[in-house]
Formats: C-alpha cells, structure tokens, sequence
C-alpha cells in the first residue's frame, strides 16, 4: 500500500509540481481516504521526503544497472541519456524549483544524490581514458562538475526559460556537446557509431 | 583625474574585494585627500558603479578589437581567452560576490554586459559554422547559453571551492572542452596548431 502511494504520489508531484498537489489530489487519484493516506505519511512533508528519496533510490539503482550492462564508458552515457530522456518526459520543472525552495530537506537528498552521481561521472571519466577513449589530459575534477551543474544549469528558468526551451533538448545538447569535449579520435568514432 | 581615480580603485577592488575597500584605502594608495575623491564621486556606492561600467566598457572595447583582429572564430576565441588569463590574474573572485550580494545597480550592469556576451558568442559560433570550422548541426541558443554561464560557474564557490581550484585552471579548462565539443575534424586542427 505505501508503495502505491509513493508511486501516485511521485507521479502527481512531477507532473504538476510538489507545491500544487494536495493530499486530496492524491486519495482522489488512489481512490482511497486521506485517512488511510495519513497511516502510513505523518504529513505532506513526510509524504514529499519520502517520495523523493524513494525517487532518487530508484535512478541510483538504474545508474548502477547502466554501468554493469554497458560494455564501455560512451556506451554508459548514451544508455543513462536514454534513460532520462523517459525520465524528463514526465517532470515538470516546476517540480524541481518546488523543492528547493519549499522542501529543504528533500532538496538536502537531492544534493546528496548529486555527490553521488559526481562519483559515477569522475568514474566514467577515468575508464573512458584508461580505455583511450577519452582524452588521457582531461582535468577530472573541474570536468565532472561542469557535467553534473550543467544538469542543473538546464533547469534554470532564467536562463532557459520554459516557453523557449524544452528541458529534454537542453540536456540531451550539452550531453552531446560534452561527449564530444572529452573523447579521443578513437572515441568520436566510437560514439558516432553507437549515437 | 577622475580615471586616475578609477584606475585605481578598479585594480584595489578587484585585487581585495569591493566591500573590504574603503574610500580611505584608496585615498592612501593614491597619496591624495579622501575631498578630492568625493570631488568627482558622490559615495562609495557611485564610485563603485561607475567603476563596473569603466571596468565592462574597457571589456567591450577590446573584445570588438579581438573580433576585428582574429582571422578566424577559433582564433578569437583563444585571443579572447588570453586576454582573460591576464584579467584573471588580477580578480579576487570575492570581488564577483561583493558586487552580487551588495551593490545590486553594478550587478546589474554586469547582467547585462553578460547578455552583450552572449551576442559575441552567438555571433562566433555562427561565423565557425559558416567556415566549417564548427559542426553545422550546432543549437546555438542552447550552447551559447552553456558557454556564457559556465563562467558564472567557474566563479561559485559552493562547486568550486577557492582553496581547492584556481580560477584560471577552471576557466581555461571549460573554454578547451567547450571548442573541442564544436569543432569539426578541419576545426580541430585549426585549433591544435594554433592552441
């Protein structure tokens, strides 16, 4: 049953915003009473905590599988960009400015998550050059943090604003765009072979 | 006298930061009377100002010279990045805090020195297109946007914490990815032989 309700919950809260849906909405979708809601979430703040770290679980776990499954770095990337190609279909990124701004302590989750993708990320790079694949003078360090903040960057209304941009187009651009800033000829070949 | 004044406090306010400057520092500096500096700027807030606009307009100036010089995008491009490894040299990045957080009309003359930015940005890219120098299947809006902000990125200290990174390694190693993520294969070596 929580889990139902975590996966209705997750669903309104990125589709419409965490802000905008009520616990109404959410027995409403279920079917079910808010009663029944509230045995298992003390609030709308537990219920927003929970679903976020319950989301974030999930892409970590999906972050992992991608790794294992891909034969090689570039493979890893183009396969995570397919993943959330599915995922940015269904967020509004509304619901991203929502929680920095009224759930700090699932936004705290989500710059924790966002340590641990650095991680994936520095890992990528650094079998993408043991590879040869990827440039043996990349700087690490300063390139994985341009990766994950320009995640970030692309969900910037003042800088892309909504009616202009799609957020799929930003990110899939810059993924391209930083592919194409670290590999080697063999890598440019080799991405352009799997793109 | 007034630009011997501005001269000054542009290199004190860049080297320690606009808030840690007194009017006094700059008198002492100068070797004149604090009178003869309120003489031609009624505060700190307006000598601080007109200090900004002095400071981009000299920016401006010199980036159109680069323009005009270069005979090709890559290579104003890396005349334009060493002219920002000589300015760098010089900037504290609390001054780019300072400037933010307490005096918000120079601020904003910087937004929109940044938005002057994105135009010369825009317009390089689109002449590296034209001279198949840059991949022609390039989303300008979207990468010139990258490009402009990654500067802004370079500069916060919660991504890059200034113990840690100098903000010339960062800066010179987002304008090496950002060209090697554009070029075509005839770009690429356009730009190794003359990096």
């Amino acid at each position: 049953m929580k889990e139902r309700i975590l996966e209705k919950a997750q669903e309104l809260y990125l589709k419409l915003g965490f802000r905008r849906v009520t616990m109404d909405d959410i027995a409403t979708e279920l079917g079910m009473s808010k009663k029944t809601i509230y045995q298992h979430f003390a609030d709308k703040n537990a219920l927003v905590e929970e679903c976020s770290s319950y989301f974030l679980n999930k892409e970590k776990c999906r972050e992992q599988e991608v790794a294992e499954q891909a034969n090689d770095p570039i493979e890893e990337i183009i396969m995570s960009t397919k993943m959330m190609r599915e995922m940015l279909g269904t967020i509004n990124p509304v619901a991203f400015h929502d929680l920095q701004k009224y759930y700090p302590k699932a936004w705290a989750q989500y710059l924790q998550h966002k340590s641990h993708f650095l991680e994936v990320v520095k890992n990528n790079l650094l079998k993408g050059i043991e590879k040869g694949l990827y440039r043996a003078d990349l700087d690490i360090e300063i390139l994985s943090r341009l990766r994950i903040e320009s995640v970030d960057m692309a969900f910037n209304p003042d800088i892309f604003p909504e009616k202009k941009y799609r957020l799929l187009d930003i990110q899939l651009a810059f993924i391209d765009h930083f592919i194409r800033g670290i590999v080697t000829e063999k890598g440019l070949k080799a991405y352009e072979a799997i793109k």
